[in-house]
């Protein structure tokens, strides 16, 4: 480590002109979450395995930016070199660099691996005291990175319109009329769940999400795909060409941003002043190129005239979160497959408890029985998520995780973003609450499922942060609300019951997610956080609903579901605005054991006597004898309140 | 009224430019939500009456835009001359300006009438089309307008000490040390209650508000006041003399401005560079003037350099927000009294009702008998709110309402700010709901609140939504929240209840309210709207809970209590945050006939029961033997659920 440092050192020395600063983000090329191993440079340089991390070196020293999530990972990760900053608590980069950094300092950036969001505000922060943001030229991390794994060369398949549901032809037209209301002529796409959705295609470059390391350029006229040309068989070139996209090489990106920022690009051009330099036609306003300020990496927008970018959210964003019926389809039956695995794994690991661990089990509340386990028959956070993962993997479509399995026992479910390494993690115990947040990738769909389940005696109050978190759960997952309401205003819902108590978490509530694409996808979200004002939810919208509550060094709690956006069948209609409201799409059961149906209202318990009722329903058919007796007795209804009950 | 618009437009042709338009803005010289009569200027030249609206007169046309509580009573009041833009629906001014004014129009206005925000945003409106915003030098509406009421001197009042709870000194010091931190010199204070609880004085200048028409100016080392100094006893002017406050007479505002830019207003400045130029002392960095946008005039701003002048919202907005201990005691204590007359109200109009109209009343639910009632014996929404207002007047320290009373019967409850005129305005009708929403101004505080009363037979549809506008207003006023929490996130809690069957309301839900001081008050809000984001609720403001449910042409319901924000009792401090909740500290009940119980919550039920017995052990002592009787009776405990209900 103490090489890999000094030898970069070395090289921002004898850079031009010589680097003060070098900033290691951990986004790629396409300021993805999760990056391909090549793409891990942020890793590789500080030894922080975590999904979000800014790493700054300097002459003398070296300093990690990160959030809550990863505090305590972090400090076990990094080097006496390192210094960690925390994000809220320690000053922010911007301020940090103005406060310690020498006036016109010379701070290094490879330009491909930021945003332009980022690096614009990074320019404005550094100019209070002449220090300069220097794009290198090369990556100097790659540079110095010896056994630095190589590019794999994962073909480009064809997402078939049985899973897509919309055609191609049918999205370029849609992004092109939306080009030409924004008076634009062309976009550069950068964001690779983006550019698979577009031209309806998948791969395998990154862990998790099924994208292909490609670029997009789509004009008026014509589109094209910047991609390793030896991962495109000749069945997908043609159906790309068929839909008049051009594939060319990644790095020509660059080149073909440059020529169309000159309108050299593309010369069968819409925008056509004829002979005499009068508009032909009524594209000729049509002058700007769209850029994502969020995902464009500051690369490619380099090589525009910044006069005429249109700098703003893709339109794809929001496209691609208005699921079409076909993908809700899809969506839905990717849940079914996936909530009998969930059953399956609870069946088979209440077993396991029992057996194994003397566990009274996932419905008694009992004290364990103690025994000798001999070290073979042990179970494991990773040893559990590994065969949770082998559920699944025996579903249709089935093509692998959505995100690394938070499998989490105790202390550890306390870590929001925890992932257990074989080497490290805990073996599990039956007199700990156990939490784990796990999806799968299938054809027809993406999944995000989290339960919380205790197989021994649950404490007081582990029941009442549990069915604090589950009233929040509740009372999100059943709101109606009118057309034009954000997820930021919905968040509060999901927090109300725990603040009674003085009790919250430090995380958003929902995200989007992708079908058969990223499993945290925007542009809406469901936060305390201002972004979550930006996008109203609207119909055909997924979001999750994942309240929690976290005890440092004790336990964690965190329910999750997937929602689909609908119209509400409501009395009224004032204002005439139209009112939405949630199906949840996700069917697994709450564990009856660890609420404390006292502080249930009614309605509540209402409620999750009808969710688990479907439940049985709609598993029974992928569900074994012995499953569905379990699932039965997981699911009896409550009666308490019964005789007062509602009428919704 | 074509006479006004004549002399208007013969007036604007002959300014020097020649206006193409005229502005005429509601607000005074201080943008007060309420003005004195002679301040009424839009309300002359239109003809309409209400709060808000902004008229423009061009060569051709009239157009007055108004927002949705107005679009009615617009309708009304506009002469066929007017044409009544409703905010939401038609355009906005800047774009119609835009659509309909030629290229380089000149468009007039007073710069006393008008904040620097909103002169700003249309100078940057007009620009577009070369349109050109112009300053008249005197307001031409004066000019024209025979009979205008003349400027009334009343008499400024010292605010003691015993209501105001702290003095001029601490809030002089506190208001310089906020200056200092700042980079300031000095402060301009044109908001009149800012002006009125920095001073510790108090006016009867505007109908509604006991403020005096003054402006202030403070620096690091002296204060002004701006006053007509008849308004000025000697024991005043002595008491603010006292704290260094010297008296100048209210036209000199304009040029102190001046003065106050160029550094020559404050010969003993703190700002010491000594005879050689050197600064002498910490302070020589303080060269800015603290200006708030929304509630300064463009004419003083442009009085000043403004590279030097620092646009923030006003330090005293907060500072008049927290409430001390004394003015929290005092604002309990008025609406204890203030609830007690509310109550003797409902007393009396229920024996009217019932003696009058034959209605069962305010208890029971029955058919009307039919009764010839003789004219003289007639109630009306004004000759009912006058009783309402001489039960106020009786109470100790009472000194005028705080808004002009809303009182009104079926369809004029869904006005939202009805204010009902003696020859015009409507019967009370023992069929129909009856809505009142008042409040008062008492020495020691002032008081806003509103009930929705049947004296018949509700329907079920009234009940459900009123019931549901109570399930809002709870929910809302029992929530528990973190410190840092805003009221835009707050806002949805009284909504959800009403968004489960379709309904809403187009207002905001809670307004902060002064200490015998402005009825509305900043500067935070309960709100769908973007501000009520600026401002984080914070121990020992107060804020309103008023949620409601308007049908055209039906009926209307609100209901609002004050609310102070205090330290919650949480179990747990999670973050160490610091958690919130509402105290109410507003007294008279809810009308049991009208709420459905069967759709309200077992802890909804308890905290009713709650409520009313507080309201009863609280307003005993002001009460007669009948009226605590009948009190009893409307607060009688229901026990629906009472065995199932939930311990908090």
């Amino acid at each position: 480590m103490a090489d890999i440092l000094a030898s970069l050192r070395s090289l921002m020395a004898s850079q031009s002109p010589p680097l003060d600063a070098l900033l290691v983000p951990s986004e790629d090329y396409h300021q993805s979450e999760y990056v391909s191993a090549r793409d891990k440079r942020r890793e590789f340089v500080s030894g922080f395995t975590g999904s979000a991390g800014l790493a700054l070196i300097t002459k003398n020293e070296a300093r990690l930016w990160t959030d809550g999530r990863y505090f305590l990972q972090a400090t076990q990760q990094l080097s006496d070199q390192w210094k960690l900053m925390r994000i809220g608590e320690d000053p922010p980069l911007d301020v940090w660099m103005s406060d310690n950094l020498q006036k016109e300092a010379a701070i290094g950036i490879d330009p491909w691996c930021v945003s332009v969001d980022t690096a614009q505000r990074w320019e404005r922060a550094f100019a209070k005291k002449n220090q300069k943001l220097v794009q290198t030229s090369t990556n100097l991390v790659d540079e110095i990175w010896k056994n630095r794994p190589p590019a794999e060369i994962n073909p480009a398949v064809d997402h078939p319109l049985e899973f897509a549901g919309r055609s191609v032809a049918e999205k370029l037209k849609a992004l092109r009329e939306k080009l030409s209301s924004e008076k634009a002529r062309g976009i550069i796409i950068t964001a690779l769940d983006e550019v698979a959705w577009l031209y309806n295609i998948r791969g395998s470059d990154v862990s998790y999400s099924p994208v292909v390391h490609a670029f997009a350029i789509v004009t008026l006229n014509s589109a094209f795909l910047y991609v390793d040309k030896r991962k495109v068989s000749s069945k997908v070139s043609s159906s790309l060409q068929a839909n008049g996209i051009e594939v060319r090489e990644y790095g020509a990106v660059s080149s073909d941003a440059a020529m169309l920022a000159s309108n050299q690009l593309d010369q069968a051009t819409g925008v056509n002043f004829g002979q005499n330099g009068v508009c032909q036609n009524d594209t000729c306003d049509n002058d700007l190129i769209w850029v994502d300020p969020a995902s464009c990496c500051y690369a490619l927008f380099s090589k525009l005239d910044a006069n005429k970018v249109l700098l703003q959210q893709s339109p794809l964003a929001l496209a691609k979160a208005l699921k079409n019926p076909v993908e809700l389809d899809g969506l839905k039956n990717a849940h079914i497959r996936d909530g009998a695995a969930v059953v399956q794994y609870l069946v088979w690991l209440d077993k396991q408890m029992q057996e194994i661990y003397g566990a009274s089990g996932y419905f008694l509340e009992g004290e364990v029985t103690s025994k000798k386990i001999p070290e073979t028959m042990k179970l494991t956070e990773v040893s559990v998520s590994d065969k949770l993962e082998g559920f699944r993997a025996s579903k249709e479509h089935f093509r692998g995780l959505s995100f690394p399995t938070i499998s989490s026992v105790g202390p550890n479910a306390a870590i929001i973003h925890y992932s257990p390494q074989a080497k490290t993690c805990a073996e599990l115990d039956p007199n700990s609450i156990y939490l784990f947040d796990s999806g799968a990738q299938y054809l027809d769909g993406t999944t995000d499922i989290t339960r919380t389940v205790h197989f021994g005696k649950p404490s007081a109050h582990e029941k009442a942060c549990y069915t604090s978190v589950l009233k929040g759960h509740i009372a999100l997952g059943n709101a109606r609300f009118p057309n034009g309401t954000n997820g930021y205003s919905l968040d509060i819902l999901a927090r109300i019951p725990l603040w009674r108590y003085g009790l919250d978490y430090r995380h958003g509530t929902g995200h989007g997610i992708g079908s058969y694409l990223n499993v945290h996808e925007g542009p809406h979200q469901i936060s305390f956080r201002p972004q979550a004002r930006n996008v109203p939810l609207q119909v055909s919208m997924t979001v999750t609903d994942e309240p929690g509550y976290y005890e440092d060094g004790n336990f964690g709690i965190r329910l999750e579901n997937v929602l689909v956006i609908k119209e509400a069948d409501t009395e009224f209609n004032f204002g005439d605005k139209g009112y939405l409201s949630f199906e949840h799409i996700t069917w697994a059961p709450y564990q009856i054991k660890l609420i404390d149906l006292s502080i249930l209202t009614p309605e509540e318990i209402q409620w999750l006597n009808r969710y688990h009722s479907k439940c049985r329903e709609i598993l029974a058919p992928s569900l074994h004898k012995n499953e569905m007796e379990w699932l039965k007795k997981a699911t009896e209804p409550h009666s308490s309140f019964v005789g007062h009950m509602v009428a919704t």
